[in-house]
């Protein structure tokens, strides 16, 4: 099947291309290395079966002349802002990269008659729910970063795209996702921190917030398992059951970086910045129903990160 | 107080901007006549209170000028595309016109430091809840129309910049609103199928297809009354408890047109159109408990407007 991975040079999609490729699919990759980088999509050049645009997913004329020329059959929606922090000092990041993005391509799709979408949704449309163990049908949304608002809005005129035009939607919404190719977050601040001053760890928060971490391979491979669904949106949270804190990462950096005993230094507060939820849980009954589960704990997927960023 | 009324010129926002000068406020309009008129703010013209600006909300530079010249205190956002049978054939018109809106009235709250909201939500946010009465913490919101889509995608973004910049946010989520000023929908459309043609009317659907009706000036009764809300978001249903069904409005109008004998053609099938939602209750309890009730029926409504467009 051709299919199109839009964000495609990210750190989710081009790990999804790798498996799309490996499967026998023919991929077309669009993004505009916001975020995405060429090292990531470096070794598939040359490869028959991929063929890369570097384009603004928001310029709908120049969009809509690709969906005609490639005439693809799946639209894997991966292009988003992922740099939460970034967005929290300037909003319109998010309008642009993570909304428009999505309204764009479902434009597309519709004016091209192309019926199957993923899209990576997450764990910040919940907002905080102090205390509760989030399921699909969760109560009222409400995000509280302006990454979360973005993707709930993507969420909306997905439904809303999907009814009106009979598409097939999965929509998985995910937690922190890290492995290889990562570039930026908690992990990489700590190692970056402690390259620059080896004798203490400063860590934002009081170091009890906690969050499931997930690694790239295992939601990649849950793509690829899920992704033919009926007309309509499927909706899964994907995640791990375990989580782990801040100051659970600070220690796996410290262990793997040789250095145990250095102090710890909390700016304290509950959480890291404006907008962070600081404990997070999932319910993942129904993707565990439905035979899925993630093969690495958080801690194991923190641990085998850090050893690749050092 | 000094406030801003996005889509001041269309038809709830108009009578809005009455009911504010009423109570003494100075009001600042901002409209681009997409679907408000001139009319709808002619008498308000050499008004001391009054202040007008023809402009495109989705101006981000153009706005920031006039936030930061008028300075206002609160802003009412009712700005929006309403004509949910024209953005069916263009989605387009709701990324713009309802999105978009809301993200630069939002970006320039934020950077000029107002906290205060009212935000026009719909009905349309649920989608096709069979059977159920929504309430206010319904189960997950599926909008099925681009509108709705656009309009919960807009509610989802509220949430992440009142919770980031400490904002005050009304949202009233309402269905149909009808009374003076309208200017389309199917009681036009009936009046104006009628006079072309008496002796038969064409009814979309099967004709039983119900909505609650609410009259505009309870609207904005309930706008003014619940206006002052403590920080973050309050959310309500804004409604009328009864229903008036298609063939029921085809029945007052006919009765009002003095044509009480002619054939209804129904083209049948359970929707007007595709995005329709054919019935719909609301759960009004909240805003009950708060005090508040309208003051007219839904068939009350709809046979004081057929009087006033006929």
């Amino acid at each position: 099947m051709k299919v199109m991975v839009a964000g495609g040079a990210g750190f989710i999609g081009s790990h999804l291309i790798d498996a799309l490729l490996a499967q026998g699919d023919d991929v077309v990759c669009v993004d505009n290395f916001f975020i995405g980088t060429r090292e990531n999509i470096a070794h598939l050049h040359g490869n028959p079966h991929f063929k890369f645009y570097e384009q603004d997913l928001t310029d709908l004329d120049r969009m809509l002349k690709i969906f005609q020329a490639e005439q693809v059959e799946y639209v894997f929606h991966l292009a988003a802002n992922s740099d939460i922090q970034a967005s929290a000092q300037n909003p319109m990041i998010e309008y642009k990269n993570t909304y428009s993005t999505t309204f764009i391509l479902l434009e597309c799709m519709r004016l091209c008659g192309v019926k199957k979408l993923f899209f990576a949704s997450t764990s910040a449309v919940y907002g905080e729910q102090m205390g509760v163990e989030v399921s699909e049908d969760a109560v009222a949304l409400k995000p509280i970063s302006y990454y979360g608002g973005a993707k709930l809005g993507s969420e909306g005129i997905i439904s809303s795209f999907a009814y009106m035009n009979d598409m097939s939607v999965l929509v998985f919404r995910f937690p922190n996702v890290i492995g290889p190719r990562l570039t930026h977050g908690v992990i990489f601040d700590f190692v970056k921190r402690l390259k620059a001053d080896p004798t203490h760890l400063r860590i934002l928060g009081d170091g009890t917030q906690s969050k499931p971490y997930i690694y790239v391979m295992d939601l990649v491979d849950a793509i690829m398992r899920f992704k033919d669904v009926e007309k309509g949106i499927t909706l899964y949270n994907v995640g791990v059951e375990t989580q782990t804190s801040v100051t659970r990462i600070a220690e796996i950096v410290c262990e793997k970086m040789g250095l145990p005993e250095i102090p710890f230094e909390y700016t304290g507060g509950r959480g890291g910045w404006k907008g962070d939820v600081p404990v997070f849980a999932y319910n993942l009954d129904k993707i565990h129903a439905a035979g899925w589960r993630a093969s690495m704990t958080s801690d194991e997927a923190v641990a085998k990160t850090v050893e690749m960023v050092l």
